[in-house]
């Protein structure tokens, strides 16, 4: 029997947390994707749990009913974390036990305190987090299911139409999971006769593990090595007295040490020190340990309170050891994202968050190149992924040896560390250098800012002095501005939400002052010119705010200019739908947030904010500045094609009104 | 043949957002529910669209995930509402146009701003509320589900039976809705072969709207009339340059007067003045009102703004009355909410919230009844329910005289008006009168409070100068505090959740202080002691805070003291589950709460706060004062039966851990 076959825009293997990511932004893309995963269900316990303030503003940025909140309302927060080690010499030393432990420091996680962040660091079990997506993709309409039980058994990549744009060069041949066992490995002679279903795709990304066999299909390797530390990690419910019992803490005693997180439904989750093996990766005999010599462990570490449990939810034993692929991407029509590329220990609680900004960073790139023929800037995933992983990884081995060796005598060094760890991990001080979608600066001698590449900068730059807070290439803060016809106070990252449109942030001043009025509607007539960029990146069908939608942030008082008499460009008409309402903003006069102080703008000067679909800064310019900003980074959306569909591929949430006939009641 | 018959705890007859509510309470109680609608669906479009902040705490209070988090994800807020008026005067009239309006008052709606408010005004179509609704139902268990296409064809009390506490002493004849129309009637003669179902019940709740067949049955009359004056009412996507199409408007011009409110989906509201008829309650023409009456109406009100639509939702006609019925229950075994027992004017956005109101008032009195037995309690819900609705009324007569008449030529007026409506309608200044669930005030001259019965009190008295914010019979505010163990933030009424537990607030000071420690000891020893009443009204088998849950708010530093020295009544240990960490707080050092302060508790001198099931102050005491609490208003739980089973009927949501394997992964 000939199996069955399809053609898609995206084929994603593996539905873990990065996947899952994909298939949200696919989703949302109107990509015709397919997912796939070798196992029957969802993940049920243990694995990753820790999640960052970067990836819950990700999680919102989909759009409503929130996977963020979906995840909120069941995680545990982390608030403190504490650091405790042994002590002979307190004050109070319990009686009758020599060695003791004792807290010496308190610091607080405070990740919602990093600028412009709105969420805390919390800790959730992964199945809980897929089943988060998974809800998602349920209510986000009928076209994205995973596909269970599904094993890829071959990957062919036809290399002379990878620059085609109708193309559909990958092929994938699927087999049922456990039906041919030695079908498994992509260096398989198995014959293609037991291929269940084959799928054509323009573009596939692995997001299938620490043991990907996506990656061992391209013949990638990982680079880097496992040391010769053993740690238990255990999800259990606590029967203690040890008064952090509810706090993140870094134990160290003389007998070792352990890492604790509180989390969801009463459990914690311990990372406990075993030993050494000989050699560097060498086997510890991981097969032997149980849950309770995990607790008998800790219970002498935590001496001298008590510790024992009554249900252990999940544990496992890992070795410590840090891994990175040699590449990201395969002729940009094969990807990799998550494990699959970067593996390193769990102690910092990063690795699902990286994963999934990981596939966050890609498919709104793949997207576009589907919509505009436009396959340059694809090549951005790599570099600017591998530059994260990189760190990623260099900071997890700081961070394990800190563990494993335990503080200095200096009480301070672990509030030290925490803080220099803390913004990359919460993910927002994630950087992406300069590329076509990141204007550089232009240094005063010249040359170009570090990490540029002059080749593509086109001499056009980037001002960032005129926002001298924000930082080009990190993702735009979030703070609170007043909806200039609603009257509604909302964060701005709400309106900056993930559609596949960039977005143009205006800072215009005082617009109740007549002559930055007449100045700024001249610039509304200048971007709503034929020739301007707006109207050549569209598609002439398309609403005028499909590719580019344009957002104005002044510092008036809401009363006291007419704001429907600047040019529509800033308040989009239609005649089914009247004005949008949703693009024009008052600073927040009522909170303490000022967003023009936040993002260091002057008001008497002004600037413009290019925001990438992605929510980071691509460009800072002056306002009047239209010639640069009509070269980069638009340039790359220049070419609509028939293939591009507005109506399908756009969300535009305030008009997706439901077609209802008049219900008459008398 | 035979009927189907079934018994039940309660049948909730209606499923509009009243019976739906009662359905939530229900099932969070997990008492045996029937719920029935004589509808197909769920109402799709239009009627009521407000939702005030005591309704989306109340929908907040039933747990993760949310019901008020799925309503907000959709909601329009309310943030400004604006006076706008006909004007000759202005400093710059439109040319060509005589009488033109102006905007004259800007006010902010704030419900937010009220004193432990954590949400706004907010506007959401019925259908959606009803939908968030059902959505909780099906996430909370398989046991409450809308049974649709049933219409009751006859009730019947067996009178000799309603004290009986094994009794169903209510049989009620149901019937597939169309199949025979003249049994519709209560006072139908269609004989008994045609009915399809016949449930016995406990109790019931007619929540059956103002046809209500229920209140019917009983022999129930509304009093109260209607007026001469018509409304249109329509929900209509707006296309206009009216600068405050997005804020709820008063409009007034001579031509007439127009009330907005904007909505979800780019919709708004309007409520057109059309005209009177001849004689109050005459017959105004309705049938012959379209559409484009109403927007042409609307068009001559607010010039020389242009209006047109698009799209029309929904649109009605409805001559504005105020009718209450006499009782809202019989012989406390059926009881009616909502728009069965009060119908007035839409204009004030309170209905569908005072009706929700009322079977949030009613559910846990019912299960508290059914669990010990005591029916006593039920009396409370047609005193508090009646009072609160009459208040509704009253309000409801003034503002539609308000709305018709138009503003006075004084144009604070508008705002004085709003600032007076404001508490009531968002629904936290609802106050219910001493009983035997809100312990009154022991007035200076010995005689009992305005309000008090003082055959009831048996001597108990509150002493609200301990906490001079709380007023007694309001429901308590809401302020953040930071969790003891956990470190978290967490406003109070998160932990205050609808699960029919009591809740003693403890309010200690500082526990730092050594004095204060070994008194709050004491405290603990004494509430632990088997003569306690929180041991005579917990059934022996039970958790000790299943039925009255003991929280402690504290001044101190959350590192100064050890809390886990404090008697274990403080933070209950079971041997599944260790402590329960959830219990003790300190007052929130990092943000503007300062719970102390916002309740005027001088934390030198301390106090205890008693608070019922639903939320509401039933007493305030010294923390001492254990005799008195030991007897109002816990004397009614003490009677705890057989058929009451902790495990089921309380729910307790940081256990509520899955039981799943250990799942061991290499």
């Amino acid at each position: 029997m000939a199996p069955k076959t399809s053609e898609v825009d995206l084929l994603i293997i593996g539905a873990g947390p990065a996947g899952l990511m994909a298939a949200a932004w696919a989703s949302r893309c109107k990509l015709k994707t397919k997912i796939i995963d070798d196992k029957d269900t969802r993940i049920r316990t243990g694995q990753a749990d820790g999640l960052h303030c970067r990836t819950l503003e990700i999680m919102d940025s989909f759009g409503s009913p929130s996977i963020a909140y979906d995840i909120l309302g069941q995680a545990c927060v982390i608030k403190d974390i504490s650091s405790t080690k042994a002590d002979f010499s307190a004050q109070n030393p319990k009686e009758g036990c020599e060695e003791h432990i004792e807290r010496c420091e308190s610091v607080r996680s405070g990740e919602e305190d990093l600028p412009g962040s709105r969420y805390p660091q919390v800790s959730l079990s992964q199945g809980s987090v897929e089943q988060a997506f998974l809800n998602f993709l349920e209510r986000d309409g009928d076209s994205v299911r995973v596909e269970r039980n599904l094993t890829p058994m071959k990957l062919y990549v036809e290399e002379a139409c990878v620059d085609d744009h109708d193309a559909y060069p990958i092929e994938t041949h699927l087999r049922e999971s456990g039906k041919d066992e030695r079908a498994g490995s992509p260096d398989s002679t198995a014959s293609e006769k037991i291929a269940a279903e084959i799928v054509r795709a323009k573009y596939v990304l692995g997001t299938d593990g620490a043991h990907s066999w996506t990656r061992k299909a391209l013949g990638l390797q990982m680079e880097g090595d496992r040391t010769n530390k053993h740690f238990g990690v255990m999800d259990f419910v606590p029967l203690s007295n040890f008064p952090d019992i509810r706090i993140s803490c870094a134990i160290h005693s003389s007998s070792g040490s352990i890492m604790t997180l509180p989390r969801e439904n009463g459990l914690v989750r311990f990372y406990v020190q075993l030993g050494e093996s000989a050699a560097k990766g060498g086997t510890f005999d991981r097969g032997k340990i149980t849950p309770d010599d995990i607790i008998e462990t800790s219970r002498t570490i935590l001496q001298p309170y008590t510790l024992d449990y009554s249900h252990c939810d999940w544990f496992s034993v890992y070795t410590v050891g840090q891994r990175l692929a040699q590449s990201f991407s395969h002729l940009d029509r094969v990807f990799l994202a998550g494990d699959a590329v970067h593996t390193h220990s769990p102690t910092m609680g990063a690795g699902m968050n990286v994963s999934m900004q990981d596939s966050y960073n890609l498919i709104w790139k793949i997207s576009t190149a589907i919509r505009t023929g436009n396959r340059e800037i694809l090549a951005t995933y790599n570099t600017e992924r591998m530059a994260t992983a990189k760190e990623l990884i260099d900071k997890d081995r700081a961070m394990s040896d800190f563990y494993c060796d335990g503080p200095s005598a200096n009480s301070k060094r672990y509030q030290e560390f925490r803080e220099a760890f803390r913004d990359f991990v919460s993910g927002v001080a994630v950087e992406y250098s300069p590329s076509l979608l990141t204007c550089p600066v232009n240094t005063s001698n010249g040359s170009i800012d570090r990490k540029g590449s002059p080749q593509r900068l086109e001499k056009i730059y980037s001002k960032p002095s005129l926002a001298s807070n924000l930082i080009l290439g990190q993702r735009i803060p979030s703070y609170r501005v007043t909806n200039h016809f609603t009257a509604e106070a909302v964060h701005i990252h709400t309106t900056l939400k993930s559609t596949g449109q960039w977005r143009i942030l205006l800072f215009p001043g005082d617009l109740s002052n007549s002559l930055r009025f007449s100045a700024f509607q001249n610039l509304g007539h200048n971007l709503s010119a034929p020739s301007s960029f707006i109207h050549t990146c569209t598609p002439p069908s398309s609403l005028i705010d499909s590719t580019i939608s344009i957002l104005t942030i002044h510092t008036s008082n809401r009363n006291s200019f007419s704001a429907l008499d600047l040019p529509n460009i800033f308040h989009p008409w239609s005649d089914s739908k009247g004005h949008d309402y949703w693009k024009m903003f008052a600073r927040d006069n009522e909170s303490r947030d000022d967003i023009y102080k936040a993002f260091g703008i002057d008001e008497e000067v002004g600037c413009l904010v290019v925001v990438r679909p992605d929510q980071h800064v691509g460009y800072i310019g002056e306002l009047e500045d239209l010639e640069s900003i009509n070269s980069l980074p638009f340039r790359l959306l220049e070419r609509p094609n028939e293939i591009y569909n507005p109506d399908k591929s756009v969300v535009r949430e305030p008009f997706a009104l439901e077609t209802r006939d008049v219900d008459r009641q008398a």
